[in-house]
């Protein structure tokens, strides 16, 4: 089982420091610390253990250190940056597997570009040494990219050329819409094993500057002087697809700490505090459960900062979130989760108020940051979700989006018990999906005033209520109810899970397309295609064969 | 050998007819005339030989009937309107023969939309029967989708539910995206093998209406009368991806005669007027050389109606459309095509003048047209693409797109020779690629007045000055000229075929995204990997599985 949770003292490959308004998130990958057997992590390549502890650094950077203002990514490795996604891990490792490493890691770099763009930190990626593959797509997720001229060290996407598949953590669609290179170059680039060193690096954009080995330190040193310092305009093309940089805002000089979550866990059951899994595995479907905060939660700033990591809506969505990732990676053959809630409705929307009134204090901005990547993620999950609305539920104002992410919901229609469900002001925008909507305007794209009209219904939502609203699939009656649950159950579990990955990949993202959606749609499904390719992974492949003495033999038909 | 070329008196599946403004397309396939053995085209399915003709029918509607204002599309078998791509054909064929029938069939339905948005013609899917999978997917390509309401005659995409594969032809992208029907309600319809009837797809938004069986004629009749009639604005949401209906111009009553290409062919090439393909399949590549058009050019509008299929723009670009499908489906294992241009840039530059001049009239318009779908058909390619600028090639105004087209271009610097490349106004915005950029747009991103500056420039562009614009990726000098192109394609097509069709549907779309490069970026790449897995293809797959007794196994480890 692999475990996605860890703290800076567990880190075995990331040294994470902090000097004032400056994070070093320094990378010295231990080759023999890894998740599974067979590889060796060399040349700080790495594993989806090495990416857990990124993810980790920069979800409590923003937490436990809001005075920083910069954030250096570097390599304590002589010569060499890091080398990206371990080749050996990657051949040994099932389909499955490597889709999941694949788009967690995905997941990282945008949590880095979401931290710059949301909190305005600016993340300094100081190439020490030779950036290649997942290495150098670590870099282009951060703003700036610096490179030691030392007449060896290059940046490189070599995984075309050497293994016959893509730069798919990102690397081709930042190349191209991030940083904006010219086509014939990205082309040239991608192909070009060795990669480009300084000078030729720069002035193709895919780095911001070069300095020599002895003014390594100090040019990135001062580099970090003139962002803390508020000049953060520098680096030639850092910057995120276009959007302005996030202003700056006021920030404090002591953070929270993030404890470790409690989770007790049985044969078929994980709970949480606030969240709990149950596994119907002969069914090959999950119910997950989220529960309502308590009555007498603290309505100030103030008294949210002294309660920290305790208070419901961050403590319950990182219960979420390890939830999705454990059910990604844990539990593959789990195909539908249904989603459930319990608790007062009025609870939940007295914490979506006093959210809202604070979302001007950074802890409240922050959290309100950490639910919307939360449920980015539940966009991103290969399973199919349903949303079961019943007496006693508190389908309400962020755990609305709950429904909202889902792929259906069945809500209850009987007229002798209380069924409802609300919005709140979060709705309105606190929790954009990759593509940049909200999950209501995506919901309404037909009709965008149905949004309106939903957000001008007063108070909750009934069944019938919901239903004329737009705001749920079905509403079955308590007759049918039980055998319409079931039926579903059975009959979404019954059908090709490839295809209804595919299926849901589609059909989540109507509407614009963002940076994150082309990854995570257009790279990231060409990814998988080659992933299962015999011109990659069959025994002639030049995945498998990599670092063996044979040599990779293609079939040569273009598909 | 697959032939692309056809006409309506050798049409085996489609009747096309004309009365007046309105042509009917009507589908009666000829269940024993497949294009290859092993299956019957019951019930209106198609293989690529029915879509071959339905593509040059509707080819022929633009050029041959401008007068048409309104296209119906129905069927004359009784009760079914069409079932969609034939299973047991996409079972027994080849991956890469799979993947390029859909990428046509694609194009096909694009093509159908083009003619909507940009000539303003309106496509009334009639059914007077069941349209499941691709018989759906056809008719949410058309502006407005009218079904019987005969008690039994449904909507449906069966595929997810039935063959474990995805309604790849555009369906799930459309379903969201063009007919905007809300998420759930599209996941619910997406795995209802039998579909949905006339009431409730109508409330769901999947059709516009219905008519009951006596008054079906009728109905479509009254519909098509008020589209003549000038009442454009009917049908609920038959509307295109939220672009305005193009605004209907003045029509001609009589159109120009598409006549058969003229096509040489020896075992190692294939030579049309103005179009020659070269093979060199020992080293997996092909040189396309497009010549340019003679001196002596009409520059009027009704001078070119009178040369009608003979002027060199539509004659040579149906020539490289003809000239890209055959690479694409009876030449799988060329990789490369090394494109080439012979001839005097003056006569190039002339003809754009002509055209930029008489882009108001009727059949300049449609033959712009269809150089931009050409062209967008070479960025679909699956194909790399080198151009090569030499001593004699004629890159100019529309030929440079195809330099812009390229993934990437060398351009010989040689002092003693002239060698140039010219930009004409055709480049500014007469071919849009799928993803509603031009080309130039495209390449330059990062500094878009670099655009502007190159039509600034005056006259043409030596090598020095067209590296210097950035509008070549190489120029090596004389002396380096013939190694670095060899060794240039002997590295391209030396590569995965696979990782070179991603990474090129990768880079050649940076930028916005639209219905169509979601429809061949996202769903393509999805339903590719869906085509790969054994969950659909293998021996115990949904496809292969289908109408046998045996039943589907899956492996339901979700990825």
């Amino acid at each position: 089982m692999i475990n996605f949770q860890t703290s800076p003292d567990q880190y075995k490959h990331w040294k994470l420091s902090f000097e004032g308004p400056v994070a070093k998130l320094t990378m010295d990958v231990q080759e023999d610390e890894t998740l599974a057997d067979g590889y060796k992590l060399k040349l700080n390549s790495y594993d989806l253990g090495v990416d857990i502890e990124l993810a980790d650094a920069i979800q409590r950077i923003r937490f436990e250190h809001p005075e920083v203002r910069a954030v250096v990514v570097t390599s304590l490795k002589p010569r060499i940056f890091c080398a990206g996604a371990n080749i050996y891990m990657l051949g040994t490792s099932s389909h499955a597997f490597k889709v999941n490493f694949c788009k967690f890691t995905n997941e990282t770099r945008c949590a880095i570009e979401d931290d710059s763009r949301a909190s305005g930190r600016r993340y300094i990626a100081a190439l020490n040494g030779t950036a290649s593959g997942g290495g150098y797509e670590l870099a282009i997720a951060c703003d700036e990219i610096y490179l030691v001229d030392d007449g060896n060290s290059a940046v490189s996407l070599p995984e075309v050329p050497l293994l016959g598949v893509l730069p798919g953590t990102g690397g081709l669609t930042r190349l191209v819409d991030k940083r904006k290179i010219r086509r014939d170059r990205a082309d040239v680039f991608s192909t070009l094993a060795e990669g480009l060193k300084g000078k030729r690096a720069k002035e193709w954009g895919l780095i911001d500057d070069t300095f020599t080995t002895t003014k390594f330190s100090e040019g990135i040193d001062n580099r970090v002087r003139e962002i803390v310092n508020g000049h953060s305009s520098g680096g030639a093309s850092g910057k995120d697809a276009g959007e302005p940089q996030a202003r700056m805002p006021a920030l404090p000089a002591t953070g929270i700490k993030l404890n470790p979550l409690q989770i007790q866990s049985t044969a078929d059951s994980r709970d949480y505090r606030y969240v709990s899994l149950k596994f119907h595995r002969d069914k090959r479907y999950a119910d997950l459960t989220m529960r309502a905060p308590e009555s007498d939660l603290p309505t100030s700033a103030e008294e949210i900062g002294k309660l920290g990591d305790d208070y419901w809506p961050l403590r319950a969505y990182r219960e979420l979130d390890d939830a999705l990732l454990h059910l990604r990676v844990n539990e593959p053959e789990i195909g539908l989760v249904c989603i459930r809630t319990e608790g007062n409705i009025d609870n939940v929307l007295a914490v979506d108020k006093t959210l809202a009134a604070n979302r001007d204090n950074w802890l409240v901005r922050e959290i309100i940051l950490q639910m919307a990547r939360t449920l980015r993620r539940l966009d991103l999950t290969a399973k199919s979700f349903f949303a079961i609305i019943e007496p006693g539920s508190c389908f309400a104002g962020n755990l609305f989006e709950l429904v909202l992410a889902s792929d259906r919901s069945y809500m209850l229609n009987n007229p002798d018990e209380t069924v409802e469900v609300s919005l709140s002001e979060l709705n309105t925008g606190a929790f954009s999906m990759s593509n940049g909507l909200t999950r209501l305007q995506s919901r309404f794209l037909a009709e965008p005033k149905k949004a309106y009209e939903a957000f001008a219904h007063e108070g909750r939502f009934d069944t019938e209520a919901a239903e004329k609203a737009g705001l749920v699939t079905f509403a079955p009656d308590d007759l049918d109810w039980d055998d319409e649950i079931r039926l579903a159950i059975e009959e979404r579990t019954s059908l090709s899970p490839d295809a209804l990955t595919g299926m849901e990949a589609s059909l989540r993202f109507a509407g614009p397309e963002t940076m994150d959606t082309k990854i995570y749609g257009r790279l990231t499904a060409w990814q998988n295609w080659i992933f299962q390719r015999p011109n990659a992974v069959g025994p002639n492949g030049a995945l498998t064969n990599y670092g063996k003495p044979t040599q990779a033999q293609f079939d040569y038909k273009r598909t």
